[in-house]
């Protein structure tokens, strides 16, 4: 499923870019006035292959799963906040479920690890395992596993789009989660881990060190090959992470314009990439992060986005307060009169 | 009535701020994890004294009026564009539009001085003057008509909050209008016209000395005393600046908060703030635009605006692009569930 999927990525339609361009030049407006909204427009046409693109409705897919890494103490909350947090997410309480509800979003809360018992409804059941291992000690998942989370992914994306989802917003919940990522990150662009990390969701300054440390440690035991994207996901985790990497992945396949979240988000979407270079042409950046890192793995993508707005909470938050502009954009497209239409008068530039 | 709004100006209630701050570290996230969103919420509760707060339904006003010095060549459109669009947004085909009915908007225009016929409905009738006069030649108005103009705003604003209104979008249409607006700005900051003019909606870099030099030329002539904003309003233009002033102080004095556009829109709302500055209190900044000045306005409000997005249409577009967000923060501070509700174990940062 996963090769098939990486057998189907197609570079979006880039004739579409002039098309649509021509089309934004004869609207009600003087050329490029509406900035970076016009670039957005462009970008969705090419994507879905549509003149007049449309993205609502959006889907949310909420991946859960624990860290083993949690034990070396490495974030503010324990582990028993994942859980808590997905049930969070069923009581429709959490940030992503407010934000989810004002873009008329159909929300997915998917366990691919979650170790602990979750309420029988309201959730997808996808466990691989429950928890990646403590990749201080031991692979995080063996490649079996993470390529089964991606397949989880992939699944997901694919139930999001015959749901009728015309855009993809990937969200997660794992404490220690941007222990992963930021060990991942480090692997996968050939950095030093200094730099990289932050305080995730809050831990003290003086845990940095700490945390730093452990991902150090963790990446020179494991020695994963980073030119194997796979091994690298398998050894670093997470499990959430790897369901992510799989919906980019299956909503890339599909032509689904992915728009991506914060920091965890951002290096999925470069692990899904790695896998599959085309998958880069289907993202759309929501926001930046306050977290070190994501600056970096934005570079790493080229990527510029939409929103900065010093948000670090994950769970697609970001994403979902950057898809009105998406709206907009489209809209714009279908509905702005142009000057013909309007009989209104062109710039008269000499 | 503009001195009795004046008098009705007060300072937002402050006391929210730790009502509402204490509230926003229940709430399921790490403490401070939705950054300017959560500043976004104080703001709103002390703007409107609610603990949860509501900005929907919003309110778009554009006021429409030409300005005489378009006959020096200072835009890239003829002056008969601004009735043209102002037909456009009746037909509902402009971009504000476009934006305000994917907010669910209630939209109206406002003819303040266009000089031209306009259609006789879909319009509020309002001329104060057929246009302002060329400042380069005469005062763009007496001073009278200014306070007339501004007169005009207050009662839009009051329309809207008793239309149920509970956010004001402001915006404008008027062909030449950057150039006014400059010239208010260079007056009131007193600032150097280089470095405040930038193409506006688009005329070609080697007329930008052109304009510099009409507006230097304008304020020189004019001579409009710095510490009466009247004087410097009416002397320099134009009348839909003028009605925006007004369309500030009477929100403000009716406790609305008012999503501020870009450039023409900052200016006006640092004329307001200079009228009653009370009324900077409840001015919430949209979106950063393209046009040089524009920063420098936001700099004398002491402004920081929500999106960066390379825009320059006007209109009001910017600030209906950023009010998802104001609803976004306003649906987080009510709808999300607290630690103690969710059962969710809070940070155990030690």
């Amino acid at each position: 499923m996963l090769a098939d999927t990486l057998a189907r990525l197609e570079p979006a339609d880039s004739a579409m870019e002039d098309r649509v361009a021509a089309h934004l030049d004869n609207l009600t407006k003087p050329p490029g006035s509406l900035g970076r909204l016009e670039a957005l427009a462009v970008t969705l046409a090419s994507i879905t292959g549509e003149a007049f693109p449309r993205v609502a409705p959006p889907g949310v897919l909420v991946f859960a799963a624990d860290h083993g890494v949690a034990a070396e103490g490495v974030s503010a909350f324990p582990q028993e906040v994942t859980a808590q947090m997905v049930a969070n997410f069923v009581a429709g309480g959490a940030a992503i479920n407010v934000f989810a509800r004002q873009i008329d979003a159909r929300l997915e809360v998917i366990d691919v690890g979650v170790a602990a018992e979750l309420p029988s409804s309201g959730v997808v059941h996808e466990k691989v395992r429950a928890g990646s291992a403590n990749f201080v000690e031991r692979d995080a998942m063996s490649r079996d596993e993470a390529v089964r989370a991606i397949e989880v992914g992939i699944r997901a994306a694919e139930r999001a789009a015959e749901a009728g989802c015309r855009c993809l917003i990937v969200g997660e919940m794992g404490i220690a989660n941007t222990t992963a990522s930021s060990a991942l990150l480090a692997v996968l662009t050939e950095s030093s881990v200094t730099g990289l990390i932050g305080n995730g969701t809050g831990i003290p300054v003086e845990r940095l060190a700490h945390k730093q440390a452990i991902i150090e440690r963790a990446i020179a035991a494991r020695a994963p090959a980073r030119d194997d994207p796979l091994d690298v996901l398998a050894k670093l985790g997470g499990l959430e992470i790897a369901a992510m990497v799989g919906a980019y992945l299956g909503g890339a396949a599909r032509r689904v314009p992915l728009l991506v979240d914060g920091f965890i988000a951002t290096v999925a979407a470069l692990v899904a990439c790695r896998l599959g270079s085309a998958t880069r042409d289907y993202l759309i950046f929501g926001h930046r992060s306050q977290e070190p890192g994501h600056g970096h793995a934005l570079a790493a993508l080229d990527a510029r986005p939409l929103l900065e707005l010093e948000l670090r909470l994950g769970e697609g938050t970001g994403a979902a307060l950057a898809f009105p502009l998406l709206e907009a954009a489209c809209r714009m497209l279908a509905e702005m009169a142009t000057f013909e239409d309007a009989g209104v008068a062109a710039s008269q530039t000499p």
